[in-house]
């Protein structure tokens, strides 16, 4: 299956449409290209006007929800990388992904919570999803959002 | 106007002077180049040896305070790659910044107060401005400093 | 002294042992090479199936434990490094180290406890220790370890 139609696949499956023009909330760029990298901004669950999962996770929020956060933050990176030249099919690999958690005091399974967006790298791009990763729980997120993400992705 | 003239006149209003050498807080190197980008270390709202907001925003510090030394903190990266082989007139776009906010419970302001580093990226380098950023709220900053932030920027 | 002799002497005085598999938390890859920069995910201070350091910095956890804490996240990136195409002796520069410190409320020695991982970079590589680095206290960080940071090095 190609990129594009995986990207399709797991759109469907979460039920929410990445196509078109992404919200993004400041005066600042989705993505800027430079030597051959893609840099995306920070990724809020957002979908049209709603943010899918917003609170504490570990106390408003459950891991899967926030599972489901972290799927969607990723898909909006994706539909970012889509836009960009080249297109997905032009990634070779995903240097850096940062993942931050809304933690609640006391939860520890950041590492669970971004394995939502790993999972669906390797999903859609196959070998070149292999990426680097960093989980850290942090006190608040943009719009009380329970998970905030950013990647810089590569091309040959 | 320069970029030059635009960076003193953005020094000029904020009341701060950004010639000279910039203090920092730890055993690493200001900024570091490679492969035509520059790396800026986190820069603190720091001027001589004051540092300018002070305290958890949302409680302590209010957002238009945490603005401004959003906008300090900027100022400082600018000023090191001022001091960056080519200066501020080689650069082409910031790939990346990131802000971190030491946030109080509940304060989800956080693209609000980037938007104060924003604008003066925008400002000074005109197009070249043009910057992926995440914002996120944390939970302590070095010298309890209400904001922190890094950047990279390219050149050709 | 070699860098390599300089990393199995500072391996000796930690009393650790870094060669072999370094143990991961999650769906990612331990490291990425693009372009000449390796970037390296975020590293635990986790030795075995041991984490060094547990608990807030600040509360549970002391400034000298959390430094040791940082000095073991950053061989263990140093032992990535030595495993990728090159080795240490290839690196040129670290562009950044973004080091996050569990934090308890009110701990703002964060460039203390990240001086404990810079010493071991300028130690081990020399020159080519030369780094930017910004560091942020956030809530939580994955299995209640009390450090964890990732890199980027560039070779030449």
């Amino acid at each position: 299956m190609s990129r594009e139609s995986e990207f399709q696949a797991v759109a469907r499956e979460l039920g929410y449409d990445f196509n078109g023009e992404l919200q993004k909330g400041g005066n600042y760029t989705p993505w800027v290209r430079h030597a051959g990298q893609v840099y995306v901004s920070g990724q809020l669950p957002r979908v049209g006007s709603e943010i899918v999962g917003t609170g504490h996770v570990g106390s408003a929020v459950t891991l899967e929800r926030a599972q489901l956060a972290a799927r969607i933050c990723v898909m909006r990176a994706l539909a970012l990388l889509r836009q960009s030249p080249g297109g997905l099919d032009a990634l070779r690999c995903v240097p850096r992904m940062t993942v931050y958690v809304q933690a609640a005091e006391g939860f520890s399974q950041l590492s669970e919570v971004a394995d939502g967006a790993s999972e669906l790298l390797w999903r859609v791009l196959g070998e070149a999803g292999a990426h680097t990763r960093t989980s850290v729980g942090v006190a608040q997120l943009p719009k009380n959002a329970a998970v905030e993400l950013d990647l810089i992705a590569a091309q040959d």
